[in-house]
Formats: C-alpha cells, sequence, structure tokens
C-alpha cells in the first residue's frame, strides 16, 4: 500500500446511520432508564451529537498499515517502540509477562516490565527478551513506619526511566494490595506529568475506578475494560446498569463522562470511543476464552498507539478529531490483531489453544495485513 | 577451502581510495571541525597515514573461513574456546545470557557467566549449557565497612577463573551499582595482566568512557559502542561532536587517541578500527532493532578474535599489522556473522523477530559460509 495514500482514507467504510434510527434509540433508552444517567441522555438527545451516535465498523486493518511504520534500516534500537509493563505481584506473573512479550513480538524494540521481587525472577524465566525491574513492593514486606519513605522509593525507581517510555500498561497481574496500588497511583500521576500514555487494564481498572481523577481529562489514557469491569465502571460513573441496547451511546457517554480517556469495550464484538463517536470491531475472533488474551490486547494497544501518534505528528493530513485520536487508532489496530491472531491459534490448535499459541500468532497475522517488505 | 591458502589473501578486495580524494576529506574536516580534535587532524595530515584513511570493505566471508577452525576428533574440550561474561545484576538478565549463548551457538566449547546472585538464578533457568557463577555483588547488599574485604573476594572469585579463558566480555547486562563497577575495574586490571583479551560492551564502556586508563595501550581490548556510546565516547576522548561527514577517519583517530584498543562502532554499517586502518562492513542484516542483538556481538567478537589468536599464532603468512590484528578480525567475522543470522531470521519472523529467533539462526550462517566438513 503507498504510503502517500492520506490516512483519512482508512476510513471510507466507516458508516454512518441515519440520525432517525438514533432518536428511536434514545427514545427507547428513555422508557427503559431512570435516575441520573437518564437524565444525561435527555439533555443531549436533542443536541449536535445525536447525529453522531452510530456504531461504525472501522476499518481496522488500513489503519494498521498505516499506522505501522515501514522497516527501515536508517532507525536504531528504540525507535520502533518503548513500553513499559507495570505489573507483576506475588500471585501474578503471566499476565504482565504476556502484555509485554506481545509488544515484542507485535514488533516494539524494547520493553520493560516493573513488578515485584517475588514476580521478577519468575517474569524474567519466562523470556531473556525482557527487562524486568523488581521495584515494587506489597504491604507484607513493609512496616507502617517505613511505608512513606519506600513510596518514594517504589515511585522513584520507576519515575526515573519514565521519559525513555512510549506508553504505559499498568495493571496486568498488578494484585490489589492496598499499599502496591497507592504506589501505582503514585507512578500514574508522574506518567500524566510526563505525558506518557498510559494502557489500564485488569486491576489498574479497579485502581482507577475507585479513583477516577488518576485518568479524569487525560486524553492519552486508554480502559480495556472486560464484562465485568466495564459494569463496575458503569455503576461507578453513570450511576446505573449496563444497558446493551444502548451499548454504544453509553459507551460515549461513559468516556465523556470519565473525560477525554478512550475507553474499549471488550466483548463479542469490540467497542472504542474517545466520547467523539463509537468504533465497533467484529471481524471473526477464537470462540476460546483462555485467561491471558486481555494482557495481549493490552500490550498490542501500547505499540499501535504508540505507532499512531508517531505517524499522526509526522503528517498533515486532516483528519476529523476521533479519527486522530491515536488512542483510539491504536485499539482499533489491536482490536483487529488478536482476533485474527486468535482465530489462527484456533485453527491450529482448538480447544487446546492457550495465550502462548495466540502470541506466536502475532508475527504471522500482522505480516498478513501488512508486509514488512 | 584449503587451509594452505595464505590468509592475506582474503583481502584481496580491499581497496584502497586513492589518496588525493583522502586529502580533500582532510580538508574538510579541518573546515569542519574545531578543538583538539582538529588539531590532532592537522599534525597527521601530512603524515604517512594520510594514505590509508580510506574506508575498506572487508571481505568478511572469507575472513570467517581463514579463522573458523577445521573441526578435528582429535581436539578435546576447551580447544575450540572458553568465553567468559561479567555481567547480570538485579535488573538486567537476559543481556548476559544472550552474548554467552551466542558464544556457545557460534562455536565455543565453554561458555561462562559472573553475575549476582539475583541474575544467577535467573540465568541458570535460561539454558543448562552455561555455567554461571553468582559472585558479582551490588551496594545494596554490602555494608560500607565490608566494602574492601567483598572487594577483595569478588575480584579473586573471578581472577582465579582467569587463565582458563580465551577472552572476556565485559558489560552485558552490568547495571550501573557504584561497588559492582568498581570490582569491575579491578577485573580488567586482572585481565590485562593476564593478557586476556577483552571485548567491552554496554555498562562496561559507561564504566570505560570514564575510566579510559582501564583499556588505555591494551591491543587485546575491542570497544563495541553503539551510536550513543559511541557519542559519549567522541565527546570524552575527542572533546567533540560525532562528525558523519568524516566517521572513518573519526574512528581511527578515537583509537588511536584511547590507544592501542580495536573499537567497533555499529551502525546501519560497522566501522571497525585499531587506528591503523579502517574496515567497514556492509552486507544486508536485518532492520528490525529489538534489543539484544548488541549482546550476540561481544559474545560473537570473543569467539572469533579467540580463533584468529589461535590462527595468527600457527601461521607464519606475512599479513600488515592491522590485518594481522585477529581483535580486528574477530570483530570483522562477527559483525557479518550477525548480520547474516539477523536477515535470516527476519526473512522467516519478520516484525516478530526477536534476539532468540537470531541466536537461532547462527549456526547455519555460520555453516553457510564455512561448512563444518
Amino acid at each position: 500500500m503507498s504510503s502517500t495514500v492520506a490516512l483519512s482514507g482508512c476510513f471510507e467504510n466507516w458508516m454512518l446511520a441515519s440520525s432517525s434510527a438514533i432518536f428511536r434509540r434514545q427514545l427507547f433508552l428513555l422508557k427503559t432508564l431512570g435516575g441520573h444517567c437518564c437524565r444525561v441522555h435527555m439533555e443531549r438527545i436533542h443536541g449536535a451529537e445525536g447525529a453522531r451516535a452510530a456504531t461504525l465498523e472501522a476499518d481496522a486493518e488500513g489503519i494498521i498499515r498505516k499506522i505501522t511504520p515501514v522497516m527501515d534500516p536508517r532507525l536504531y534500537k528504540g525507535q520502533a517502540g518503548k513500553v513499559a509493563v507495570i505489573g507483576g505481584c506475588r500471585e501474578y506473573t503471566g499476565a504482565p509477562y504476556f502484555a509485554a512479550i506481545s509488544a515484542l513480538k507485535i514488533g516494539a524494540d524494547l520493553s520493560h516490565v516493573f513488578c515485584t521481587k517475588d514476580a521478577a525472577t519468575v517474569i524474567k524465566s519466562y523470556s531473556p527478551e525482557l527487562i524486568v525491574h523488581p521495584v515494587l513492593e506489597e504491604s507484607y514486606g513493609v512496616r507502617d513506619d517505613e511505608k512513606a519513605s519506600v513510596f518514594g522509593k517504589v515511585v522513584g525507581d520507576v519515575t526515573k526511566w519514565m521519559q525513555r517510555f512510549d506508553c504505559l500498561v499498568v495493571g496486568p497481574g498488578l494484585g490489589r494490595d492496598t499499599f502496591l496500588l497507592d504506589c501505582v497511583s503514585g507512578i500514574i500521576r508522574h506518567a500524566r506529568e510526563a505525558n506518557i500514555p498510559i494502557v489500564i487494564d485488569g486491576d489498574g481498572l479497579f485502581l482507577v475506578t475507585n479513583n477516577l481523577d488518576l485518568v479524569k481529562g487525560y486524553s492519552l489514557a486508554v480502559l480495556t475494560p472486560n464484562i465485568n469491569e466495564y459494569k463496575r465502571l458503569v455503576e461507578k460513573v453513570l450511576d446505573c446498569e449496563v444497558n446493551e441496547e444502548e451499548a454504544s451511546e453509553q459507551l460515549k457517554l461513559l468516556a465523556r463522562r470519565i473525560g477525554d480517556v478512550t475507553i474499549f469495550r471488550k466483548g463479542k464484538l469490540d467497542l472504542i470511543s474517545d466520547g467523539e463517536r463509537v468504533n465497533k470491531v467484529s471481524i471473526s475472533g477464537s470462540p476460546r476464552r483462555c485467561g491471558g488474551q486481555g494482557d495481549i490486547l493490552s500490550g498490542s494497544v501500547a505499540v499501535f498507539s504508540s505507532w499512531a501518534r508517531q505517524r499522526l505528528s509526522s503528517t498533515k493530513e486532516a483528519t476529523e478529531r476521533s479519527l486522530s485520536n491515536p488512542m483510539v487508532l491504536g485499539c482499533i489496530a489491536a482490536s483487529a490483531l488478536l482476533r485474527k491472531s486468535a482465530a489462527l491459534a484456533f485453527a491450529s490448535k482448538k480447544r487446546a489453544t492457550l495465550t502462548t499459541d495466540i502470541i506466536e500468532c502475532l508475527g504471522r497475522s500482522l505480516e498478513d495485513i501488512c508486509p514488512a517488505e
């Protein structure tokens, strides 16, 4: 595909539904929902946004081709992406590994993991390709009178690396230890100050759902909730139940209410919104639901959104706001690549398909969409 | 290929540029550079060296065929090379593993790693093929009043093995802990006294750049800087910026100014100089820049330079000085083998190519150039 094709050309097959259909759905929502959430809908229903509520199937493969950088021998180490995963504790080691190794398999140059000491030995042993920092601490290892100083040390040990990263993934295998999550809050605040994009998944979503200020108004944040994490977010932010009938509208509202973030709602079909429009990715994946696929996704979003930022900063092509949001583009690309890789792995391994098998298919799937040369 | 072919025959296609072209470049350098660095050039410009400033494409495959030992069933364990990597700390375990396993995959008989206790368990778990010594210590594990005795123990624990090694690789995954680097300085001094070749990479270059006396005047030292490490070396030693227009001349000057060492400047094309002449290796590699390829290189230089020393000591063929420098020959061979292996891995894995994939191609690449029988 010629690199001179306009980025906006990827979006030709975004389909706008008619505003009348949207209006009918809004009426349905009014009838079936109550409370604050509904009032917000009432406020918006006659606004300009009404015409943009359709769920749009993204041209995900076109986006992948557009944002994936050309392989250029003149580039040096790091220029294709440097990603860090904050996660891994006494209980969980697989999740941060899956996220970090997926980033490398897609094409990032360097992938770091910041985890507890217990987790570090194990994560290192999974792969020599990762750089694993044993810096996080859980409550059981820290006396109360030490907490302030250990907090400072932990946050400092991570933030001294911060400027080197194109994106953080916060959450895979993080656990729910209170002290550890306090430290991670500190890390997120530093990342925001440094303008580093953040993908939040797993236990990171638990943290953020209870501390929305951590991401409120930060346009470089992506939340990637699964069905239960999404339910908790909707209940907390919109104070109502998940509404499948009006899934897109509710997602868009949620993103706006949290403020400027991008939300990737995982499901049978993936819905992605930054509050401006809702994008859908529904290409075939795998019926296998083995644990760990969400971690592949979070690592993939980190790489693709970094590439999208790089691409958008180097182009002057006019795109509308939502389609020029690198976090949205990264989500769409990651959704499609994971689905294709899972389908490929399932075709070969069937019921025995594991997350590792899907990771092994990331390279071939990307090559099928966007050949390296 | 017959082993009776003269070693100098490998260098038939070394091309000498005309001295007038060199003179023009020297003039350009005088115009564009300032300070002490330029004065050195001025001193040298009318000297005999002027005629030898051309960058020469090395016959790397010919060199590999010449220095790689014949597989002889009469040889016993160790005669094909014994290499040790000094590196591996709490944060880094992949790098020393990559360097040490690459040495074995090329054909060394034994590969040791000297690292911290934290790193040792992990590096051992990567491969049962390596001999891993948990002897290095970082500051956090040593009280101030213990430092003198621990220093002695650490240096002693490494140096008692020293005479067994054909080459040390100092730096992969070493980290920057002050106490650990002090111990490594002690190890380097002992290696020099024992006349053991040393390849210095990664954090070893950080150490040496700030302590140039460690390698000054040691002709069995090789420095393998990447773009950033090279920049720091040039700034420190030549007190000026990297000059891409006069890259070869500057590299040669740098090697001379440090004193007798060989420098392998990694980049889109590799430049290698011991201060006598500059050799270039530019055969196709891979556009992938995943972290760890520098570690493969350092392990490879260790093996090939050991083989080159062995070969040169057993032949009485007349060769000019630079072409009889085993460290230069080792660098040229390592550059070519890494490039071929990376190209082979990339042809199969594309964007998903990782350092482990390249290591898996070392054997086949060497076999393509120089069949074992």
